[in-house]
């Protein structure tokens, strides 16, 4: 029996795993692999490890090589074959080999499309002049290891402050080579909002990192020896390398010469079956348009998790299996030195473009039971709808357990709970592990009381707007801890285990913004005087820490 | 203004969450805590680690000093009072002062009930001659301390396999101490299924700890230095002391003698508002009875997660917040030294219990990227519903990471999700965190795979029945796989990758029962059987791993 023949344009993440699947479920079918490249199913997320040293030998990248998966799935890998074009009456592919410079014709009955995401290189004049290299594949990844071992750089400027640049960052610093980070906005990693990105900001500089943010590069240079990067600040930078990692945009190039219909975003259009605007042609990861799971609109979220993942439900529809590909939640996680920042679901900046109500609030709790050694703090911030408490994001960076709690969250924004279903998640607890109150579990208790309205909070970014003649600023620290820790101008001291006492010197006819070190204390006295008499009565969300870290993170 | 009289019996998890979440409703309320002990609100989860050193100041066991939750939360905190009796016609308790011996009745307008359990103490002949200490309080926990620190103990007998007894072994092995455990059922750590508790049995071997499960202990005896613990197999144990862990039991006593309705288990019976039979006394925590999220049925269930939970929804609740307590999940997580085990849900043994149907799958998956250092395997097992998939169940048994997957599917639990969803969750990818397919999603695809009848499984304890006439029991692991790792008896072996060109080495008449090392390529090769003319095709689950644990985990 003569299968029907399903091509494949592009081997790595989702192209890799709809062939295996592709072939699990049906044994006939001639399946081919298209990959302009060398290589097929390498660790495109390890890339920027190999260059630290921290994966050592470069045949780890090497997932799955050609031979073994062609060997085990019965696939036919077409390495260096470029697909020029789809001839999408005739349902064929005109393909290149780019070694033997042959162009052939190869029909299919079924197309995937997954030619990835191309790293953005915008045209900075002189960028030709620049020792310049990015980060998107095996031979570049082994062309930038190589110039590493061999001329032994010293500095680096890393232009780029989202997932690729600052783990270039991070690897080049293991390397021992100075780096400077250059980054547009006034942040890193764009997903998070500012001031949890600024959690980051103060790591990469305690790392020796040299950060330049809200700055661009307007012009490339040579020394003798060296590149010089022009900012538009008019600084002007040194270095003996420059990583290019300002982002990637789809690649659509076939899709567009075929004339599929590409989504607003730039991505190619898909259905919820991940076919294009052409019914036999799907088309699976970084180069689609997906929907985004929390706002419902049209989005690019080019991650490894998704790609994977359509790449097996095109797989089950190509063989009858009626599965669909819902929407992305843009999960995702960076380790930078000893920190690690989560997110999921839409941030606050996202939220505001598309004009959907939300409130918001920052918690700080231990990775575990504080009794139990080697406990550290993370911060979490909760975004949910202030109609019903349905999550709509969060955000998270410490060190220790993360990743736990990001996921946790992740899986509940998918089942569509409120903070309020937060409260009674069930996690497992032993003091090695977590506290009888996960942070999950606080921050869903947090969020509900802000919610019920038992917790009127103000945010770090309200206080400035403040009118100082009609607000007391309340510090319920001890007095050791504002001292260590400094305080917010113009604040007056009560500690939280004397404020009974002392109430008579508030002004009840008075905003009263109470503030501790995280928050919980300000809750505890915020609910003694909204209980004693005192009408205006607001807590800041995530307490000192919140805003001294959004306030002060740079200095 | 003068607020009502709560009183509270027990100050430690539950009773302590409640006092407090009570204060920040109600500035106005006496709230009394009644704590039979000298102590409140300390770390009683952390007490094991304190005798292993891992916690090594005393101090940092007492989470909360009476004096400071007095001040902080303006509660009248009287210890070593124990209430002996409830006049609920008076609503009026009767509290002995254990020190001064003063008996003296305390009105209340509201009760909460929070005893906790006590640790069994079975009448066994000879058990005062026993140097035997429990683990359930500071004071005996500074007492067993004490003891190993001054008296140096060479050996000690742990009775009962449970949380406690294996925390309990692992400390004892930090001093330094040679333990035997001793187990009634042929498993440590019963809420997991044999299969799984099997790997601990292998870890506790490798670091010498001496087993003797399905054995009970019939009687203590003495020679001149040591307690003699005579088991049912007629072996004997010489040890210098002796752990009794054999589980705890509601503390119902004060409930029972005020006439309070007592549940089925033997746990104090509470509506969903945790109201006992006298709506103004409410009962939390390990006292009480639950109902089992997932079979419904009632049942003990004592965790510190749940019991301050349901500390701050009683509280709640008193004070006119429409509050519930749902059901208990049962979540739960131990490290026994390197290795971690957890579980959330049902296990196989209760689902037969109460004859609810189940499939189940069984995977391993590492803790991250394969490519990046430090990779783990966890096993993890499946438990769903042939219905529709709702997930009944799941233990996970590793190292790195089982908390992280137990918590995701601990929500997934919680949200009523099937294992079609756990294929569509979108977790936290990087490389130092986990794959592109976490290993609940893998664990979401194979179960799915199962539902859906593409992949017929196999478990390790259905093969002795299998007709060896009409049965090839077929390895497909590599040549090197099988010398080194050892296969199961019977079994021939043609690697998946020569499948396709030796698939006539194979009769199509007979039933096929495949395996790999952990059931990924068994699943590949049944596929290509299946789709080949081969008619009864089935895959072991969980392959030589899940198998060989289970039958040779002991040896």
């Amino acid at each position: 029996m003569k299968g029907r023949k399903i091509a494949i344009v592009g081997g790595v993440a989702g192209g890799a795993s709809a062939a295996a699947r592709l072939r699990r479920l049906d044994e006939n079918a001639h399946i081919i692999i298209f990959e302009r490249g060398g290589y097929i199913s390498y660790a495109n997320c390890g890339l920027p490890y190999y260059v630290g040293g921290v994966i050592k030998d470069r045949r780890d990248l090497l997932v799955q090589t050609p031979e073994r998966m062609s060997k085990r799935f019965n696939i036919d890998i077409r390495l260096n074959s470029e697909v020029e074009d789809i001839d999408l009456d005739k349902k064929e592919l005109i393909v290149l080999n780019t070694v033997t410079g042959e162009r052939y014709r190869e029909s299919f009955d079924k197309l995937i499309l997954a030619p990835g995401a191309e790293p953005a290189r915008p045209p900075i004049p002189g960028i030709d002049k620049a020792n310049v290299f990015t980060v998107r594949d095996i031979p570049r990844i082994y062309a930038l290891k190589d110039y590493i071992d061999q001329a032994k750089p010293e500095s680096a400027v890393v232009i780029g402050g989202g997932f690729i640049g600052l783990e270039m960052v991070e690897n080049l610093r293991l390397n021992g080579i100075k780096v400077s980070l250059v980054e547009m906005l006034n942040q890193v990693m764009p997903p998070l909002d500012y001031e949890m990105a600024a959690y980051l900001h103060k790591h990469l500089k305690e790392h020796s990192v040299e950060l330049y943010l809200g700055d661009g590069v307007v012009s490339f240079d040579r020394d003798e020896k060296r590149t010089i990067v022009n900012l538009k600040s008019g600084k002007q930078l040194k270095a003996d390398m420059v990583i290019l990692a300002v982002g990637v945009r789809p690649e659509t190039t076939l899709a567009k010469k075929a004339g599929l219909e590409i989504g607003e975003t730039g991505g190619i259009k898909v259905n919820q079956h991940l076919q294009t605007s052409h019914p036999d042609v799907y088309a699976i990861g970084d180069a689609i348009e997906v929907v985004d799971f929390v706002n419902r609109r049209p989005a690019l979220i080019p991650l490894a998790g998704p790609a994977n993942k359509q790449g097996r439900i095109a797989a089950n529809h190509i063989c009858g299996i009626e599965d669909t590909y819902k929407a992305t939640q843009g999960t995702a996680i960076i380790k930078v030195f000893d920190m690690v920042a989560a997110y999921t679901g839409n941030n606050e900046k996202v939220l505001k473009k598309y004009r959907i109500p939300y409130l918001k609030s920052y918690t700080h709790s231990g990775s575990h039971a504080s009794y139990y050694p080697g406990a550290t703090s993370m911060a979490i911030k909760l975004l949910f709808s202030p109609e019903d408490g349905k999550i709509l994001g969060a955000q998270i960076v410490g060190y220790e357990g993360v990743d736990k709690r990001i996921d946790v969250l992740a899986t509940a924004i998918r089942a569509g709970m409120t903070v309020y279903d937060l409260q009674e998640l069930e996690l497992a607890y032993a003091p090695p592990f977590s506290s009888a109150k996960d942070p999950v579990n606080m921050a869903g208790y947090v969020a509900s009381n802000i919610l019920q309205g038992l917790h009127p909070v103000i945010y770090w970014d309200e206080l400035d707007s403040l009118d100082p003649h009609d607000t007391v600023l309340l510090d319920v620290r001890t007095e050791a801890e504002c001292k260590k820790r400094g305080c917010i101008p113009g604040s007056i001291n009560i500690p939280l285990d004397s404020l009974r006492e002392r109430i008579n010197e508030l002004p009840t006819d008075k905003t009263i913004v109470i503030y501790c070190e995280v928050g919980l204390r300000g809750y505890i006295a915020a609910r003694i005087l909204m209980q004693r008499g005192f009408s205006r009565v607001f807590n800041l969300s995530g307490g000192y820490s919140t805003y001294s870290i959004a306030k002060y993170g740079l200095e």
